[in-house]
């Protein structure tokens, strides 16, 4: 084993990101050790509320004074989870100030306040990161200011706050009212029981702020961004939306517009093949348009505990890469085994031509019944053709199974042909954490 | 100005790729020098062809032998985009052990071949970028590589061949055969005059297979991928996919099977809210699900001079900046200036409810006209109540305009309440680039 690069982390703020982080590391500290040789840990837990710090995390220091976290000189890297303009900009300050590295997913902070944390992060003592901050477990800040770096950006757009991405869904699924939606969103805990700050699109405008300031590199006056919330926003709309081919999102924007810039939020009518209108429920996304790259667009999960902390993260690996980590390719734990392709389950799509007469579709199913294979839907439309298609879509059932059903059923005098087999792949939204 | 760092790039192969390198360092060179502190300069050019280079580049140092790149000791970066295993893989490893850091695009040597690669890059003495191995202008690698490095990562899926993509949506949108497709996308570009590369699924196989190294940190055997490619889909199979609420794609798919790796290359059914589904014409897209994120994708162009030549300075501005440019927030130049919002060209949609009586229609867009905004369309159905809504979608005005003409509309006796205004925001995919 190469030796560990320890990077002691003072975490403040031990709400749901806090606590994600915690819980992040512990489940997939050794990944994270394997790929990077960084040993990332926790030293000293800062709450005011220490008791539920210590029934989470029972191994960690914990304190509720955050300036012993930013006079502790073992403690590199400072991670602000407290949100709001103070202490949490006092906090950041005197981290950078005194030669520490500061994560934080504080956007309010950094878009009405950022200019001076920004600069004193430029001159270059310590590093800031942010990718918490807009877009949760969606890599995007990473993307528009390293990964198109070489672009001149030309608008940066996206679906930045899931509460009202949330309510504008249920209005356009269910054909809710705003009211009933916004209750929906509430009693799932999608929205907050004051919902002004996302509903009236601040949010989104804090984080359209911090976008727009990558993409054009300019100071941006966060008061000097028109901000439209969804309450205006009736059923009808999303009808007649609809009906033009239509969805309606709030959308933040940021545009040049020749030497200056056009930056707001408001709700959006998003033609249906624009890669933001399939954007559902509480995901974000987010478009950015290079010279050189063309839309770019991302999208995924813009808050929660777990893709939030996943961005916490994700910066400290960044900046402790840049402070001594070597910059390997790829770290392999051996080779890797493979299952055979008959082990594989899936739904799968079969089409087989076969001649028209009574018994045929009892045929094939029985062969496939045989090998524990069944039928989720059939489609066979009459015709005037010698050999008709039959269409076949199956539950789950091994490839294996399937591929001996589908050589039986080539087999048949009745079938023209060999049968087209297409495998189905599902979209589960729910990712696959099963903590 | 503070001083600048400069990158001296050795540049091998001016094909599509390499001249688009040129272009953009020659168009955004700047721009990225303020961004980074970087001054990333290409002193010599290799290529075979030494006219075309001076051609396009008459300033730049020729070459046509790659060893002279190698030998330069004032070369720190290595840029190969001549593809293919011989002689890239020579000049990967040599750079790599002369202390070269190496950009490439060579998704077939990676895939095939990287492993003495990887390795060599792994050991520190220089590092390995490849963004541009996959998914052209979308930053997928970084964004697997760091933006999830805190995740388990369960799969990885994509499309990753632009010109099956091309294909398969010809036939999905204008019901053309396999055949017709293809001689439509070679006319157009999108695919070779042998196309078996792509059809057949070879190209997507070396993709998934370094996105499955990244994700899964496993030493992946490129002959171990099931591959399967499009030339068996017939037009009806996208028929019945259609009706029965799919589209078909070709993905590159690699997943978690307990302890093993399943990764393979076929057409797959996908129910059309999956987030890949929507993905259409020449465009890539991939799906990344981590245990802590959930499904995170990314969409963009997967091919193309510009957008490549992003991805490769990309990864020159990343390795370069962890070998000492300081890792700085936001470079600002100045502040902002904004246009007014009256100033904003727009597309709108205004719904308003008016009594139910002959000539208010007339009336309204007699309003409209009167500020030079013309109607793209009207919805007006018929109703019993005594208001009724009329939705008017018009063509692009300005706001100040739109806003003056709404203002008077809501002054009518027959209009109830205030109209409701929404802005559309139309999808240029051929991006803003006009070189």
């Amino acid at each position: 084993m190469p030796v560990r690069n320890v990077v002691n982390v003072g975490l403040i703020g031990f709400g749901t990101v806090g606590s994600g982080v915690h819980h992040l590391l512990e489940r997939n500290g050794s990944i994270i050790g394997q790929r990077t040789d960084l040993d990332i840990r926790i030293k000293t837990i800062c709450d005011l509320d220490t008791a539920r710090v210590k029934a989470k995390a029972p191994g960690a220091a914990v304190v509720s004074e955050w300036k012993k976290i930013v006079a502790d000189p073992e403690i590199d890297t400072v991670v602000e989870l407290i949100g709001g303009i103070d202490p949490a900009k006092s906090i950041i300050l005197e981290s950078l100030s005194a030669g520490k590295n500061v994560v934080t997913a504080n956007k309010k902070l950094l878009a009405e306040q950022g200019q001076e944390i920004f600069a004193l992060a430029n001159d270059g003592r310590a590093a800031l990161g942010f990718e918490a901050a807009v877009g949760g477990g969606i890599p995007c800040i990473a993307a528009l200011k390293s990964g198109l770096v070489g672009n001149r950006v030309m608008s940066v757009m996206g679906i930045l706050n899931g509460t009202t991405n949330y309510i504008l869904t249920r209005m356009q699924e269910e054909s809710l009212s705003f009211e009933d939606a916004l209750s929906d969103a509430q009693a799932r805990g999608f929205a907050e029981a004051d919902p002004t700050f996302d509903i009236e699109g601040y949010d989104a405008g804090h984080k359209i702020a911090i976008l727009s300031m990558i993409a054009f590199n300019k100071k941006i006056d966060y008061k000097a961004i028109s901000i439209e919330g969804i309450t205006k926003i009736g059923s009808f709309d999303i009808l007649y939306a609809r009906e033009m081919g239509y969805r309606i999102k709030l959308l933040g924007i940021g545009k040049r517009a020749g030497d200056r810039l056009d930056i707001r939020v408001h709700p959006t009518m998003l033609p249906v093949r624009h890669p933001l209108a399939s954007v559902q429920n509480e995901f974000n996304a987010v478009m950015f348009t290079g010279d050189m790259t063309g839309p770019v667009s991302l999208n995924g999960r813009g808050a929660g505990s777990n893709p939030t902390a996943s961005a916490v993260i994700s910066d400290i690996v960044q900046i402790a890469g840049k402070a001594g980590c070597p910059g390997g390719a790829i770290r392999f734990r051996g080779d890797a085994s493979y299952i055979q392709p008959g082990e594989r389950l899936s739904r799968y799509y079969m089409r087989v031509h076969t001649e028209d007469s009574p018994g045929i579709l009892a045929k094939i199913a029985g062969v496939l019944s045989g090998y524990d294979i069944s039928i989720a839907s059939v489609i066979q439309k009459e015709s005037d053709m010698p050999h008709v298609p039959l269409v076949i879509m199956t539950h789950a059932a091994h490839e294996e199974g399937l591929f001996k059903a589908v050589r039986e059923i080539n087999a048949f005098d009745f079938v023209e042909g060999d049968a087209t087999v297409i495998r189905v792949e599902d979209y589960v939204s729910d990712g696959a954490d099963d903590e």
